[in-house]
C-alpha cells in the first residue's frame, strides 16, 4: 500500500464516514414528521420523561471519539488537526466492526479544565465518550473528572483498552508457560497512560510483583521525576527496588516484560537475564521494544507485539467496538475495573487452547465483538440483580 | 399524523440519522488503510499541508448544528435535552435536501463565554457551525465572537436564515403590490434574534422606513427595556417615533407588517389602519400573528406565514441546506450581508411571475437548493476575482 494510495482513499470521500438519513423528506407530510411540528412532540415527550431522550434521539447511540492529538501512537504530540484522522479511523472501526455510530472530534489543546468543561458541555448529545491519544498525566485528570461529572460511560482507549487486552493476553501466556498469573514478576516499561492503567488492572487481577520503569528509571512512591499518578501507583507495587535503577538493573529473574514505551529499548541480553520461559510483550508501535526474532533467539517463550505482522497481536481493537456495543445495549453508565477484568477473562477464554503463537484472539476472528458486548450485558445484568 | 406515530418514528432508529462507513474494514489490509499505519500518513500529510485537513477528513464536509435549547420555536426556553430533537431534525434536512453531512449537538446552558469557548475548542472538527434556537441577546454575542475567532462559516439560522427568506419574499411582495422595495414603510414586530437580523438585512437592502416594536413598545436608541443590540439597531431605523408607543399607535399607514413574535397580536382593525395594499408577514409558529383569512378580509393584499397550510410559506428551509452546500463547495469562510442579499435576490427571482399567493418558492420546489448553492459559489468566485 503506497502512501499516495492511502491519501487518495481518504481524500475520495473527505474522510471515511458520512451521515445517512433514517427518514425520507420529500414533501410537507414528511417534513411534519421529521421536523416541525413533529420534533416539538418529541421535545415535549422528553420533557415529561427525560430518560426517553436516549430512545428518541441519536444521543442514545452516538459515541464521541475525542482527541487533543497530544499523544498519537508513533507520532507523539502532533496536535488536534493531525489527531483528527486517528479518531476518524476509530469512528470507522466502531461502525464497521460493531455497527456502533461514532463521531470524531478533535479538541484544541486548551487547559485540562477547559477540555473537561468542553466535553461536559456537549455530553448530553452522546451515549458515551471515548478519549483517544491524550497524553499522561493530563489524560488521568480528564478521565477522572468526566467520570465523576457525567452520567454516560467515559473510556480512554489508551488506558483501559490497552490494560484489558494486555491482561487477556497475559492470562493465556501464563497458562502456556505453566506459571501462576498472580505470582508473575512483571516489569512494565513505559509508565504513561497505558502503563499506569495496565499496572492498575494487573493489580486488580491479583498480581503482586510489579516493577514500573520509565525513562528516568524505576518509579517509587518518592520518585522525583514521576507524576502524582505514577507515585500513587508505585505505592501498590513492590517496594524493595531503589528509585533510579534502570531496566538493566531490574530485569534479572523477571517473568514478564510489558513494553509500552518505544522501539529497541529491550535487548537479547536483557531477555537472557530474565527468569525461565520469559514472556515478552513488546507493544510499542510501529516498531516494538525488541524484534520478535531477536527475543525468541534470546530464549523468550512467548512474544507478543502490537503489530499484525507477528503472531499474538495485542490490539485495543479487540476491546472498544464490542465494549461500546455492549454499553449502549445495556445502558451501563460506567466502565469499572470489575467489568474490565471480566472482558479480559472472556477474551482470554476465546482461545480454547492457547499456544506460544496464539495467546489472544485475532482482530478479525469471528465473535470477538459479540463476546465483549455479551460480557458487558452479562456484567450489567449481574450487577443489577 | 398522530403524536404516537411521530414518537414511534423517532424511536425506531434512536434518532433520525446514522453514520455510514465509506471504507470496508474486513481484514488487516483494510485496517492498514483505514486505521494504522494509514492514518499516520494522513496525519503527516496534514502536518506538511494544514490546508489538506479539510480534503482528508470529515472536517471538510461536516456541519455542527448546535443549540442550547433556549429559544425553541413554539416552545421557548426548554433546555438542551429538549433542543436535541430540533437540531437532529435540522441535521436530517441537511442530508435529505442537500446531501450535506451534519451532526446535532446540544450544548449546556453555561455562560455565553463558556458556550463560545466550547464551540471554539471543537471547531476544527467541522466545516461550519450552524447555531439554532439560541435566545437573544446571547445569540448575538455568541455569533459575533465565533465569527471573529473561527476560520469556518458561522451561521445562526434564526437570524440570517429568517432575514434572507423574509427579504426574498418582500422583494416579490413589493413587485406584486407595485410599490418600491426601498420605500416600503415596515413594522417589525418582535425584535429577538430574527427581528434584529431581519431589520439589519432590510437596511442593507436599502430600506429606510423601519419601526421596531417589541413587547414593551417601540424600540428607540434610548429604550430602557431594550438590549444593546436592539438600541444600536434602532439608531439606524426611523427616529421620529416615541419609545413606549405600542403597535396600535404606529401601525397607521404602514405598508408592511413583519411579525416575528407570537400568535394573535395583530387584529383585522390593525390591518385596516395600514396603507393601501398592506403586506402581512405573520411568521409566528405554530400560530401566526393573525389568521390569514382575517387579514385578507381586513384588506391585506398579500399574506405570508411560516406554515405550509397557507400560501406563501416563509421558511428558513429555503436557505440553510443550499447555503451550506455552497459554502462547503466554495470553501467560503464567512456568511456576509452581501451574500445574504444575493441569496435573497436569487430566491425571489425563482418565482418568474409573482402573484398574491406565490411570492416565494415552495420548500420542495425543484432547484431551490441548487439556486442557493450556486449563489454562494458565484459570490465566492466574484469576490475572489
Amino acid at each position: 500500500m503506497k502512501q499516495d494510495d492511502v491519501i487518495r482513499l481518504h481524500e475520495t470521500h473527505q474522510g471515511v464516514l458520512e451521515m445517512t438519513a433514517e427518514l425520507k423528506v420529500r414533501n410537507n407530510l414528511d417534513l411534519s414528521k421529521a421536523y416541525t411540528p413533529g420534533v416539538a412532540e418529541v421535545s415535549t415527550v422528553i420533557k415529561q420523561h427525560p430518560e426517553l431522550k436516549r430512545e428518541l434521539t441519536l444521543s442514545g447511540k452516538l459515541v464521541a471519539v475525542i482527541t487533543d492529538g497530544s499523544a498519537v501512537l508513533g507520532l507523539g504530540n502532533v496536535g488536534p488537526a493531525q489527531g483528527l484522522p486517528i479518531v476518524e479511523g476509530k469512528a470507522l472501526l466502531y461502525k464497521e466492526l460493531a455497527d456502533v455510530d461514532a463521531i470524531p472530534i478533535a479538541i484544541d489543546q486548551v487547559s485540562t479544565q477547559s477540555i473537561v468543561q468542553t466535553i461536559k458541555n456537549i455530553a448530553l448529545s452522546f451515549a458515551g465518550i471515548h478519549l483517544e491519544d491524550i497524553a499522561a498525566p493530563r489524560c488521568f485528570e480528564i478521565e477522572t473528572a468526566l467520570k465523576q461529572q457525567l452520567s454516560i460511560p467515559v473510556y480512554h482507549d489508551d488506558q483501559e483498552g490497552t490494560a484489558i487486552v494486555v491482561l487477556a493476553a497475559l492470562i493465556n501466556a501464563s497458562r502456556v508457560v505453566g506459571k501462576s498469573l498472580t505470582d508473575l514478576r512483571v516489569i512494565i516499561n513505559g509508565v504513561g497512560a497505558a502503563g499506569v492503567a495496565t499496572a492498575n488492572l494487573l493489580i486488580a487481577a491479583g498480581l503482586k510483583h510489579l516493577i514500573l520503569v520509565d525513562r528516568a528509571g524505576v518509579i517509587t512512591p518518592t520518585s522525583k521525576n514521576a507524576n502524582d499518578y505514577q507515585r500513587e501507583l508505585a505505592k501498590r507495587t513492590i517496594s524493595n527496588v531503589d528509585s533510579g535503577n534502570c531496566l538493566d538493573q531490574v530485569i534479572n529473574d523477571q517473568d514478564v516484560f510489558i513494553g509500552l514505551s518505544e522501539a529497541d529499548v529491550l535487548s537479547g541480553e536483557h531477555v537472557r537475564k530474565m527468569a525461565d520461559k520469559p514472556i515478552i510483550f513488546a507493544l510499542a508501535n510501529p516498531q516494538p521494544e525488541i524484534n520478535p526474532t531477536v527475543a525468541t533467539q534470546a530464549g523468550a517463550a512467548i512474544v507478543a507485539t502490537g503489530s499484525s505482522q507477528y503472531p499474538n497481536q495485542v490490539n485495543n481493537i479487540l476491546v472498544f467496538p464490542g465494549l461500546f456495543q455492549g454499553l449502549i445495549q445495556s445502558r451501563l453508565t460506567e466502565v469499572s475495573p470489575q467489568l474490565e477484568l471480566l472482558i479480559a477473562s472472556m477474551l482470554a477464554k476465546m482461545v480454547k487452547r492457547p499456544t506460544v503463537t496464539k495467546i489472544i484472539p485475532g482482530v478479525f476472528d469471528d465473535g470477538v465483538v459479540q463476546v465483549v458486548a455479551n460480557a458487558v450485558v452479562k456484567y450489567t445484568r449481574d450487577s443489577e440483580s
